[in-house]
């Protein structure tokens, strides 16, 4: 991560968030759903989730802001008669079992940032528009996979008014923590690759079988799942690589696997680290099936390229984070975020506070309250200069055309 | 294997088999669960199983033998009145969709040294019972797990009155077929242990979370998987291993394995070997726990011991199977037989033929005719010289007093 030295935004004294409500807000959203054990169970569309969107609304209203919610279940609030074309949110649904940040945390901060500047009558207030966008963690069991709402906002009409997004969120890893850094400017999201090997041999009794006259899948499958995470990690260190699945099949421990799965994902920011990785695993499977008699077949499941922030955006909050105080780095995120969709569409940016021990989805997400308000302080900083030099001037060249990518 | 050089045992040129009838019967057995691809359903307890007991029954009876069957389902057969001490034999149950050789070939063929020797009025003829055991097999869905009728024939009253057994088997294997070998006997049945391996670590979020700071539990079951066929082939180089049966939990892609499991099976005909290999499995799986931050737990799931046949009596097996001509070889059996449970008895011996390509619990299973009648002669030079020895010249030490074994 890069220290950000651009000319220094200043802070508004006179305008500031008030914490307290921040916290307090973040306290009351985690009742709905909430878990004796402190974490929320607001999957997409359970009577929970709704609650906390109508909840959600009557906030806004509550503070002088018109709410709306779309076709697709993304509440938005704004200054009523305002065109406002700076999009701040991320999402109020969780995972089962989730914690009470990840998503309800960038809404609350972007609706304490709305009304921090309405209170004040600043001008930035009229060009921000905050979201609860509907379902983007996908756990619902009729769910389409995630990151549904900033998908159908997109495919929409109203893309078409927005000239930038901005999301803050925990960091869902234990990156920040470790260097120390209380603030993160995300310079994108890291594409995802998911590609089965099938390895096929033959079948046979485990006992009468030498063991010469083998062709053991599963062996084959072993080896490839015990050396490549190296040989991902050799073409960029910078990629994680996983083997979250495998199967021997007929699965007998008194039978020669005859064919053997597994399912390789790696994530990494550069395309052709993504490439790269992908004819390492080609070559280690079709090296490997040769040397224990087997036929080797790799399988794309799934390719979701790499979000690019933008640039301008990105150097414009790392200088709001800079103005909030607190070390501030870039990293890249590796897990996805509505602001993956957005990406694609117009200017984003995302800031990161971090999550303590790397936690997320999980009851114990937690989060110091002292960096849960300086992150709100980055995310006013970075709308009130964004605001400031207006639609045009946000920075950037606008969507990299991606597809929208989903949540992992 | 080692060509035994014994005293020879001269065939009875007026006493043989009659060749057509023993493969006349094995046809007709075959019919009884016949698949239209040649294979047959015959799973113990089924009407076709019950049916080919039925029809064994009535085979013995047309040679003028006495047949009964026993409380456990067992078929015998002897000269009426006689009081047989040498018993030979094999089981009529198959696997779902197996062959018309494992377990057939050596009842018919008991069946035709019999009818042979009490045609002629050959003295042995009253020394010889033969056998069909109930459920070798243990493919039944309510199965105890095979070798159920000569476990609970040894565990009744009529082991007592017996002397010897003498099964002949198909191999199952490959092993005669390579080298050439025509006729082999079985000294012993190896021993078979299963172990499962369970790896500990931590799930985590497969993006977020760092390569250096996982515990993954799949890669340490990965490297076991891979690397322990060479460890124990390194202990013994006659046994065999597998690894049929592997787990990633929770098996997602997107998810760092939290816990694996694997279950590695290795057989071998030494006690020090199997114990050995178990200390290789140990110190690989911990070594490798320790290296990627999990924690390995080990835990014998079977042991198996092996099966030792009587050294006597497979000295006299030898000669008779040189008597019948063709390359005669020693060999362990690779897979279980009811001779395993026998042996723990009463002296036992097995003689095998080749299965074409190895295969077995299958449709294809083939043995040349003429190999089948080589066999069968096998056996009846080996019922006619130790009956000609008389119950107490059957070679050996008696049983090791081991316990039973089950069908792999």
């Amino acid at each position: 991560m890069d220290i950000d030295t651009d000319t220094a935004i200043n802070l508004d004294t006179a305008v500031d968030i008030d914490a307290g409500r921040l916290l307090r807000d973040l306290d009351e959203l985690a009742r709905f759903g909430g878990r004796p054990d402190g974490g929320v169970d607001r999957v997409a569309g359970s009577p929970a989730d709704l609650a906390s969107r109508a909840w959600l609304a009557d906030r806004l209203a509550e503070a002088g802001l018109a709410a709306r919610t779309d076709a697709a279940g993304n509440v938005f609030g704004q200054v009523p008669g305002a065109r406002p074309w700076l999009l701040a949110g991320s999402h109020t649904d969780t995972v089962p079992a989730g914690g009470r940040l990840d998503g309800a945390y960038g809404v609350i901060a972007a609706l304490e940032v709305l009304r921090t500047l309405h209170e004040h009558g600043h001008p930035a207030a009229g060009a921000l528009e905050v979201v609860s966008f509907w379902d983007e963690e996908g756990a619902g069991p009729a769910s389409a996979g995630g990151l549904a709402g900033s998908t159908a906002m997109c495919a929409g009409d109203h893309v078409r008014d927005l000239r930038a997004y901005l999301e803050l969120h925990i960091e869902q890893g234990p990156r920040m923590e470790r260097d120390g850094l209380e603030l993160a400017v995300v310079e994108g999201i890291v594409g995802i690759e998911r590609h089965q090997v099938v390895m096929r041999g033959a079948a046979n009794h485990a006992g009468t079988t030498p063991m010469d006259e083998r062709a053991d899948a599963g062996r084959a499958a072993a080896v490839v799942a015990a050396a490549v995470p190296d040989r991902v990690l050799g073409v960029d260190p910078a990629m994680v690589v996983n083997v979250g699945h495998i199967e021997f099949l007929p699965g007998a421990p008194n039978v020669v696997p005859g064919e053997a799965r597994l399912v390789v994902e790696w994530r990494g920011a550069r395309d052709d680290s993504l490439l790269r990785a992908e004819k390492e695993l080609s070559a280690l499977a079709h090296d490997t099936a040769e040397a224990l008699g087997c036929q080797g077949e790799i399988r794309a499941v799934s390719r979701k390229p790499p979000a690019v922030f933008d640039p301008g955006l990105c150097d414009l909050v790392a200088r709001a984070c800079r103005a909030a105080g607190g070390p501030a780095g870039r990293m890249h995120s590796f897990a996805g975020h509505d602001a993956g969709v957005l990406s694609a569409h117009v200017p984003t940016a995302m800031i990161f506070v971090p999550s303590a021990g790397g936690v997320s989805h999980s009851p114990l997400e937690h989060t110091p309250e002292p960096m849960l308000a300086r992150g709100c302080r980055a995310l006013l900083a970075a709308v009130a200069e964004a605001a400031g030099r207006g639609p045009a001037g946000t920075g950037g060249t606008g969507g990299t055309a991606r597809p929208p990518r989903g949540e992992e």
